[in-house]
């Protein structure tokens, strides 16, 4: 077995049960013996984190649409060089808790931000550095902002009103229906259901994706 | 006369004098009994603040210049959106320590970053928004370096080789050549000739450019 790691992400809206994923396929991880290393965005790295905190925050000051943008990127870019390249270079797998495609469904769909930028700044921040495999866990905003509301208090994202919800899903299903490397995991379904779907997943990556490139 | 103010903006590198030449402007601007708000970037609102501290910081984690970029535009549409765009609308004078140009220099010609990704980021984050007039001191990096040294502990930026201020200052003079609305000024001559050459500008931007506008 080749010792090349891999990059997951795990994506969804508010409450679609993005940690319970997450332990799910460190779990399988650890079943293979694998060396993993997890990340969340934004943040994963000390300067990545304090970007973080301005993001969420709620502030007296508009944080307007690009600003909210460009610091997405600015912290991306933080825990891709520092982080996510040197991990995958020395043969980990990364596990990723959102990544590039939470910006092209939130920035642009939810805050309808230009995609020519959006790609411009993806181009140059990212280059050839894309996830291996993106598991979205596909929820209904009004399900998944009720289970996050249940959770405790909403950050300044979260509060946003559920149309912006809507047109992030929108995005993130018609990136999934197009692009290659994305499958979408109906998380409205019974935990063990949804759980059973990721480790179907992960097993045909291992098998045809992973398993051939060994 | 009307209402109308201007966006003047002060630039150059380290130790050119900059601070000095912003209170002459404010005084002429007060002789001239015009209303004047003053903005330094990165910064100028609490947000941008915030931004300041993180790119001006040393920090143990490496800032990459892609990230440090990003951050500069995310500060730089705060300020704008925020507090430039409404004080030009309300008829007031704004008067800039640094804008726009210090990116292109700094970040191009210093980080030597891809001017695509540079522009493609200016395009969309400042739209039509452009200074009415800039002031470049322009300054051997030699010297300003070894007078911003003399004022005490040097910043993360302020830091950088000298050479990296050779091709901010090249950035500099060449965009200054090539572009309209910016007038250099020789820092490097005795402050009260320094102080001449600014005020003579600004009479000349009073007489032709500001007054033709009345």
């Amino acid at each position: 077995m080749t010792k090349q790691g891999r990059f997951l992400v795990v994506e969804g809206l508010e409450g679609a049960g993005k940690s319970t994923a997450i332990a799910t396929i460190r779990q399988w991880l650890e079943g293979k013996q694998q060396p993993v290393v997890c990340t969340r965005e934004p943040g994963g790295t000390p300067l990545a984190e304090q970007i973080r905190t301005l993001v969420k925050q709620v502030h007296t000051e508009p944080l307007t649409a690009e600003a909210e943008l460009l610091l997405m990127y600015a912290a991306r870019v933080q825990l891709l060089r520092n982080v996510i390249e040197p991990a995958l270079a020395a043969g980990n797998w990364v596990l990723a808790d959102r990544h590039d495609l939470s910006s092209r469904a939130y920035q642009g769909g939810g805050r309808q931000l230009d995609t020519g930028l959006i790609n411009g700044i993806r181009q140059t921040v990212l280059g050839d550095c894309h996830p291996d495999l993106t598991l979205y866990l596909d929820i209904d905003p009004a399900i998944g902002l009720a289970r996050a509301q249940a959770r405790g208090e909403l950050d300044r994202i979260e509060q946003e009103q559920l149309a912006f919800f809507q047109r992030t899903r929108q995005v993130y299903l018609h990136i999934a229906a197009t692009e290659p490397g994305i499958v979408v995991i109906d998380a409205s379904r019974p935990l063990p259901e949804v759980q059973q779907s990721i480790l179907a997943a992960l097993d045909a990556f291992w098998e045809q994706g992973y398993a051939a490139l060994a």
